[in-house]
């Protein structure tokens, strides 16, 4: 019991120096998978990138982790620091983005991670606490979906998230699910930036008719009715989901799409959001 | 301990007997969200329901319990059995369709589930030991996405479930989740049924243009890598998510659609491994 308690204290204690020297930290949460919550981080990863931050993401899905392929750089392995407990250095990706995911630490594509909560607390517990993430601007965190075990345990352990974003398709079960995940944040007193609505109606590329395949304006509905800023639409696109695949971030491949447009509005709101959160932090 | 071990005994008992009333068991699972799993599953529990089998859904997406909502019984409050340990009395859908989720259990909408492994662990003990299912021809089991707590406890607890169906949508992010999934079940000995391609492809209604939104073709690809039977291909189709949002069953509202056709083929396709597997079982 007292080793144990010991060892946590070392944890925290660990993970305060590392999360201490990085400036914002922005956690980026859905109610339910398949909302394109990855392909939105590792773009706004991009987008502050560009714009010469020094970013870093934490890849928190334990048991689906998609970054390292959104961003092109699958394949690559961990390194260990020279000097004796310095710990372990995250990969590169696209513009100096240092990334940790599950991704890099297993074996092959076939490994699932058949894990229960404590296992997955520690893993997350080790990605803060043993990573030389290094001096940052922005940590984002691409938390799994929903508000179980690993939602919960970033949470708890890392203190003083700037803001978290909530992501949602247009539809009314995804309403339901995002006022549970709303209700979340509330109760752990998490700072909730706003919603952002994706697979936002569909424009024929032909005929350009528009067709709300997943619906439409359901983020900007329950926004309303929780009371929670609005931060925009996302339209669904080909190239999204193409550029994805690819490993190719959308926004530098198709800056001229409306997809792109709509993000790179939302991406000046985080700014100013996270530029006043440091003038009155 | 003693204790313990006693109280498992009899939750095994338990389980054993009530499952033991139910013919065919069908886990259904995904490596990922939001590629339409639980609208797969309703919309299942329809097609068998017209055929004349008595169906029963458990709703295991402890976090997000969608069920309900899609096949419009929300609101409705479980009954516990006028008789002393009786158990709790599942909710009624369309057709006679016996549902146990979450969603009835949960007080308001904003409640989020905040629980831990083992908690969850519980729920889904009790979803299995302390309701009365009755007898029924056919238990479709809705898995949580991911290779997790939940699923796991599931296939733990359950013994001899007849087949797993996967859902995947087409995209290569897909295909590489789909690839644990798929570990995850050749782990724990579950027979793999084959795999479905969900949000396959879309036909513009006004100029039949199509376009590969989501992908196309990665389920196929998927399973003749892996060798696993591909089970057929539904396109993405409006009326899907509208239909789900109303709380009607596509398959019953929209029948004439591409996607409701290439839904029926699939039912098809279980029926006849069902039958397959109580001739030899």
């Amino acid at each position: 019991m007292e080793e144990q308690k010991k060892q946590m204290e070392e944890d925290n204690r660990l993970i305060g120096a590392r999360m201490g020297k990085i400036k914002h930290k922005l956690a980026i949460l859905s109610g339910k998978g398949g909302v394109g919550k990855s392909t939105f981080t590792a773009n706004l990863g991009i987008a502050f990138a560009k714009s010469g931050l020094k970013v870093g993401i934490l890849d928190a899905d334990i048991h689906g982790p998609s970054i390292p392929k959104i961003l092109g750089i699958r394949g690559q392995r961990l390194v260990t620091g020279q000097i004796e407990d310095m710990g372990v250095f995250p990969a590169e990706g696209p513009l100096g983005i240092k990334v940790i995911s599950m991704d890099f630490l297993l074996p092959k594509d076939e490994t699932p991670v058949i894990w229960r909560g404590p296992m997955k607390m520690n893993a997350i517990k080790q990605f803060l606490a043993d990573v030389v993430w290094g001096d940052l601007d922005l940590l984002l965190i691409d938390l799994p979906p929903g508000t179980g075990d690993e939602a919960l345990s970033v949470m708890q352990l890392i203190k003083g998230i700037d803001g978290i974003l909530m992501i949602t398709a247009p539809s009314q079960i995804s309403q339901l699910v995002v006022k549970r995940a709303v209700g979340f944040t509330r109760e752990l007193k998490a700072p909730l930036m706003g919603i952002v609505e994706n697979m936002s109606g569909f424009v024929c590329p032909k005929c350009g008719a528009e067709f709300n395949i997943m619906g439409n304006g359901g983020g900007e509905e329950i926004s309303k009715q929780l009371g929670i800023p609005f931060l925009g639409k996302i339209p669904i696109d080909q190239s999204i989901c193409e550029d994805s695949d690819d490993g190719v971030p959308f926004i530098a491949k198709h800056p001229e799409t409306p997809a792109a447009k709509s993000f790179m509005e939302l991406v000046a709101k985080v700014k100013d959001y996270l530029e006043k959160k440091r003038e009155r932090p």
